[in-house]
């Protein structure tokens, strides 16, 4: 006993970990998370095969694996989305209700509370996992919250909501040759098509120094990306896969593509010279190279042998802001925001190979928070009651067994927005001025536009579902900032 | 209390049975259960939108309603369906595991167990329902299996497998114009077009007097029926529920449309003139004349008022014989009479305007066990664990529920055929010369078309399914009758 005091506690943690898998006779897979940012629950074309993107290599991923279509997130923003993400809870429990934009994201106090432990910290302490973040963070920017602080051993990205993929001054971009009115309002502003590069900026938001005060960092080194960010991401990710192999690892590998602002480099810019509308075509570049990107790490993990024991996610973290980026949602109503279907409900896959039957499309709904819980409980790790999990083992649902476990209801709160999902009824509160408008009712499984608004004829289900989201709202705090 | 045990008790039963319904406050919904008779799961528009056949009538309740895509049936052929159907119990458990064909109908003992209680049974004694059979009966030909004495107040139809759709000695029909080998084997007969009537027969039997034995009754009574068996079926269902508008009623509405043999009026022919094959011209008709009768039933429930409180069902007792009828079951494999989906896997419809959101498609796997639960239960008749049912209250499942309950399992057996649903598991024994073949396990979710045997792949899976079977199977007895 005194050697064993001796040995540091992750040390003894990972060692127990190990001893436990060798017992089960089970061995943990390798973890990897793949988040698109702001990615539309219509793109992909898994999801619609008319698209005019194909997205041949997360397709693939589909193929091989589950594609959930009815995967939701739990905030239809970015920060609060990868808050509940990352913690398997919602996150309106620990005050992370808001986003923290530019400078916000900088302040004392503001980003994941320390007391929260992340996903990561379990699988690196409880299961002796190697561990990396590559890309963005967007969960405080000052060192308590930096992602080396909670749990991951590697860190290569950026800390904030966004950043520009290609690296000032934007060579070969001279001349802003034109200008665009927004559908939603803002302005785009377009680069020369014959330089090596199309930029365009934020709806609403004309920053070509956006990110002048949030540089790229490896660990807490800033470094000079050259490369398109997209590219960079990947080709980190496959040198993570790379070392360390022979281990179980988990990667969270958390793209800012597709979210603005958005630019593309020429060679995706010229596979969809069909595309007319620029707004569109440079999307669709950006989209295209995040899909390369998602083959190149599986191919990587098929290159080191690890890909039939690793346990892939891949999703978006909220709905498309299709104004601002052209993403669909469609069948969905609603967009990045709103707490309508098109808010929430997101591209959700899972891939398995060792363990789950390839092909299999499922439709019972599912959350980001089942992706904790489910890697937890594959990598040996408790995720009882007392762990203070809110997302479901997915196992035993892509196991394709009867009754498996699922949730009684899905909560969502933003401020005076509100949601509540329990079985095939959708409640949605919308905010008007900040202030709580009425209750809406809708039935998904009839109505999956939301179009018709079932609050008047439904009486008992209105109050029923209201009553069930009070009672869930009770479990929550206020939120630390606004 | 002594005037109470003067009182008989079918009429006390019904007394307690109405005062605990309005001491509940609720309204018992009139119930009708529609079967069509070996229409395959992928006929009827609703279920295939680009078929050749419109069924308007047919489609329009399941729009009101609920379209279950994974609705089963208890066996692959008429009667034993009909067994469970009517029981709400597997008709495994008591000894109704194969058709009684022809004579053997009509052979001492043979039909449905006198000790089981049916649905008519329990509406009528413990919920004061009036009810009904009207059409095709198939559970015995002797006095002691007779519809009115096994909880029919009313019967309309016959007691044999099935029936011709029009008189003898055939009117109109003079000569035999062609003869057609039929893909399966066998040989239909075809009669000049230009006659009142086209009539073929059997696949592989030729009996133009193929229901010399089996009479139309009206109660126990033979009746003179000229008119089509389809209309004059609707006729009567009809009547029934304008005769019982202020009362609760259960009305079982089994048509012999679309079985053989298969004979239409000339005026639904002239209606599928575009369809060429004489053989898919007259199932046409068939299902178009059965479409029409569902229209028919609907308005005059309408029309009394009482639609709203009028739980309906519409099922087929089986797959689609398709070499026999050209019934298909796309996108299923395998045919009447096979475990595959195909034979056991059925259009499956309800409708309930004042309980149940319109316009649902549901995916979960529901029985035909199902209904007897549901009714019961929508009846104010207990149905918990001593009621001997086997079916789940769909109720929660259709009102959008979270965690409506479910079938841990399905289960079939038919001689030496054997198949299990779990989950999305199907495990499949086919027979070959009367003796087990092989287990097969499928994986619906991925393989609807059951093309794909696991059963060497998932070992594991394989093992766990065939205990289950085996363990359900010990709740079984042996057949009465092979």
């Amino acid at each position: 006993m005194n050697a064993l005091r001796t040995v540091p506690n992750v040390v003894f943690c990972q060692l127990a970990a190990l001893i436990l898998a060798a017992e089960a006779g089970v061995e943990h897979p390798n973890i990897v998370v793949i988040v698109a940012d702001d990615l539309g629950y219509g793109e992909l074309s898994c999801q619609d095969p008319a698209t005019d993107i194909p997205t041949p290599h997360i397709d693939a991923l589909a193929a091989a694996g589950v594609r959930f279509t009815q995967g939701y997130v739990t905030a239809p923003f970015c920060a609060a989305s990868r808050a509940g993400l990352l913690t398997g809870r919602y996150q309106t429990r620990f005050g992370f209700e808001f986003n923290p934009i530019g400078a916000k994201n900088d302040e004392p106090g503001i980003g994941l509370p320390v007391e929260e432990r992340t996903l990561a910290d379990r699988l690196r302490d409880e299961a002796g996992y190697a561990t990396a973040l590559i890309g963005k963070w967007h969960l405080g920017g000052t060192a308590p919250f930096h992602p080396m602080r909670r749990g991951f051993d590697e860190f290569f990205g950026f800390l904030h909501e966004g950043h520009s993929f290609v690296p000032p001054p934007y060579e070969g971009v001279t001349t802003w040759l034109r200008r665009k009115r927004l559908p939603g309002g803002g302005e785009g502003r377009w680069a020369s098509e014959d330089g090596r590069l199309i930029l365009s900026t934020h709806l609403g938001r004309n920053e070509p120094d956006y990110d002048a005060n949030n540089p790229i960092l490896r660990g807490s080194q800033p470094v000079d990306e050259r490369a398109n960010l997209t590219t960079a991401f990947t080709r980190e990710a496959v040198s993570f896969i790379g070392r360390h192999r022979e281990r179980p690892f988990f990667l969270l590998l958390s793209y800012n593509a597709v979210h603005s602002p958005i630019q593309a480099d020429e060679a995706y810019l010229k596979r969809f010279a069909g595309i007319g509308d620029i707004h569109r075509r440079l999307f669709a570049a950006m989209l295209a190279q995040l899909d390369d990107g998602v083959g190149e790490v599986t191919a990587a993990l098929d290159r080191h042998g690890v890909a039939g024991r690793t346990l892939v996610f891949f999703l978006s973290d909220n709905g498309g802001p299709t104004r601002e980026l052209t993403s669909r949602n469609t069948p969905l109503r609603g967009e990045k925001g709103s707490l309508l279907e098109g808010g929430i409900r997101v591209p959700f896959l899972l891939r398995w190979p060792d363990a789950v039957t390839a092909g299999i499309v499922c439709d019972t709904p599912v959350s980001s928070l089942d992706i904790a819980a489910t890697a937890l409980a594959a990598a040996g790790v408790s995720t009882g009651p007392d762990s203070g999990l809110d997302g479901v083992d997915l196992r035993p649902l892509v196991a394709g067994e009867a009754r498996p476990p699922s949730h009684e209801s899905l909560f969502w709160r933003v401020g005076a927005q509100a949601a509540l999902r329990s079985g095939e009824w959708k409640l949605v509160r919308p905010a008007s001025q900040g202030k709580p408008a009425a209750w809406q009712l809708y039935r998904l499984d009839r109505d999956i536009g939301e179009s018709e608004d079932l609050a008047d004829r439904e009486p008992g289900q209105l109050s029923r579902l209201v009553a069930e989201w009070e009672r869930r709202d009770r479990g929550m705090v206020e939120p630390l900032w606004r």
